[in-house]
């Protein structure tokens, strides 16, 4: 031991109090200068809790901008709150920092988060930050609250519903075919070419539905794996089968157009991940309250089948009246 | 797309089926087989939340048993939350596997979750699973719960508090020495080598302590980044300074053999990480109650200095009565 200055703040606690603190208004998270964040949910609330990651090189193009990876790895957790129906409540983020990481990068991640943090009322509780030998890595932990009891299912749906989804589907796996063969989509203008590259890599969480989801669905998931996928589970879950009509299923423009020049990414469109749109069976009874809410929350929302009875596979119904079969029916990074 | 069968579980539902889910037997877990997770808090009760994560190469060494990785993991955030006063509700994982993680090596992870899970009250409820191109990440997030209010911060502190400290002191990081330099402690039994060993690979959440420091402490947090570092950190928050002295601080007799054959290795002791025994400042009135419920808690705890007024650096008073100086004082990651 040599004479020396007593302990100063770590390169952790610097990092923080340089780039997160700012963010970090909410009195739940104690100015990020404690070992743990407060959260007191409202009376007569539930919690309801999601988390998932972001591996660069997995989830996300390691070039990819800083705050558009910081904005995903935010909205796919509060699409799982919206298909849930639970209001934001607030985030904790876990970040792996790949050696080499500037100030500048996480500059940019942080402008990206406190953007959104702040558009979708989620702010940032608390975290954990690591340097990591592996790649970037964005781990979210976000809180919802709706009253007690409330929160929608994957397994409520029942025969008879009408299932609905927001948006339109296939965007992003098709702005991922582009991402991934440069010389796809030479159809496409370059407003088209921009629409399916933006909604890959930043998706448009429906928080905005959540309440009219709570009121009027018996079911809901959001679609990450894939409409085919995430019908699949929501069938799964609530012991019951679905059918599609195909050409009632939302597409964008820059989706038809693709999809024009080259049939075969239908299928693309149908069963690629990351659409972060809801798929929400919503009973006979409620379906004009669920249009009404989602008008009054300017969500679109389109009707695309039923439900029926029995565990059969779920059908997407073709042009022609018959089921379409698939290649990959979903979505795994497994 | 060629005729192929419906959509199936995909690899991911397919591993959380076979080995997360028997573990997911909280209600608020839905069986793991929803997009969230459910948490009711107590009526009257904050949650505490709090996520720390383990990579391997970095926190972990990745040939350490998978059992003892998951369970490294857990405690890791258990310790915080017992340092905040409040009693486990339950927890989330996000598990970021490397290609070629076998089903075995996931069997003891699990094994070794459960069985912590299960000890300390502290049941699963939710997750995300990814294949990740990197090293082993496991990020957990834990909630607990508490009377509104009653957490114990860092910043609670004021002059004249005693300093208090659970357990021992330094084991951790003098077994991490071990594991580093295979010809250190050579003046050991195998006993004592195996009892910093396992202290280093396992740390001991002092969770049964958590109402006595919510009854009693004016501020605490758990030794993770060595006791000079944190004692720092606790009084940077709360705006005094300590004196501890050293003569106090309990050493187990295995570091007590390591230090006295290579006396350098006080200050590894003193300043090294991974500890995760409690720092607790206790006001004067409370230093018998805090006594009496450790005592019936169980918990070892050892005065070892006070809290004064002023902000200069803490000091580590030594047997001279003369303050050390260290070189390195506080372990960072970074």
């Amino acid at each position: 031991m040599s004479k020396r200055a007593a302990p100063q703040a770590s390169g952790e606690d610097r990092l923080i109090a340089r780039h997160f603190r700012p963010l970090a208004r909410h009195p739940g998270a104690l100015g990020l200068a404690d070992d743990a964040a407060l959260l007191t949910p409202p009376p007569g609330c539930d919690l309801v809790l999601t988390t998932d990651g972001i591996i660069a090189g997995v989830h996300v193009f390691p070039a990819d901008p800083a705050d558009a990876i910081a904005r995903r790895a935010l909205r796919v957790n509060l699409s799982d709150l919206a298909a849930k129906g639970a209001k934001p409540a607030g985030f904790l983020l876990a970040v792996a920092l790949p050696v080499g990481t500037t100030d500048e990068w996480l500059a940019g991640f942080v402008r990206g988060l406190s953007a959104d943090a702040d558009h979708y009322g989620c702010p940032l509780l608390g975290g954990d930050t690591d340097r990591t030998p592996g790649p970037l890595s964005v781990s979210i932990t976000a809180f919802g609250s709706l009253p007690t009891g409330t929160m929608v299912r994957r397994g409520g749906s029942r025969p008879g519903d009408t299932l609905f989804v927001t948006g339109t589907v296939g965007d992003a796996a098709l702005g991922l075919h582009l991402r991934k063969d440069l010389r796809a989509g030479g159809s496409l203008t370059p407003a088209q070419r921009d629409h399916l590259l933006t909604r890959y890599l930043l998706p448009e969480p429906r928080n905005a539905l959540a309440e009219t989801l709570r009121t009027h669905a018996s079911a809901a998931l959001d679609i990450s794996d894939g409409l085919a996928g995430d019908l699949a589970k929501l069938c799964r879950a609530s012991g019951v089968t679905g059918q599609i009509d195909v050409a009632q299923v939302p597409l964008s423009d820059a989706a038809r157009a693709l999809i024009k020049a080259d049939p075969m990414l239908l299928e693309h469109a149908l069963t690629g991940g990351d659409d972060y749109e809801i798929l929400a069976a919503v009973p006979a009874g409620r379906v004009e309250g669920f249009r009404a809410g989602a008008r009054a929350a300017g969500v679109a929302v389109t009707e695309i089948g039923r439900v029926d009875a029995g565990d059969a596979p779920s059908q997407f119904i073709g042009p022609d009246r018959r089921p379409l079969a698939f290649d990959r029916p979903a979505y795994s990074h497994f």
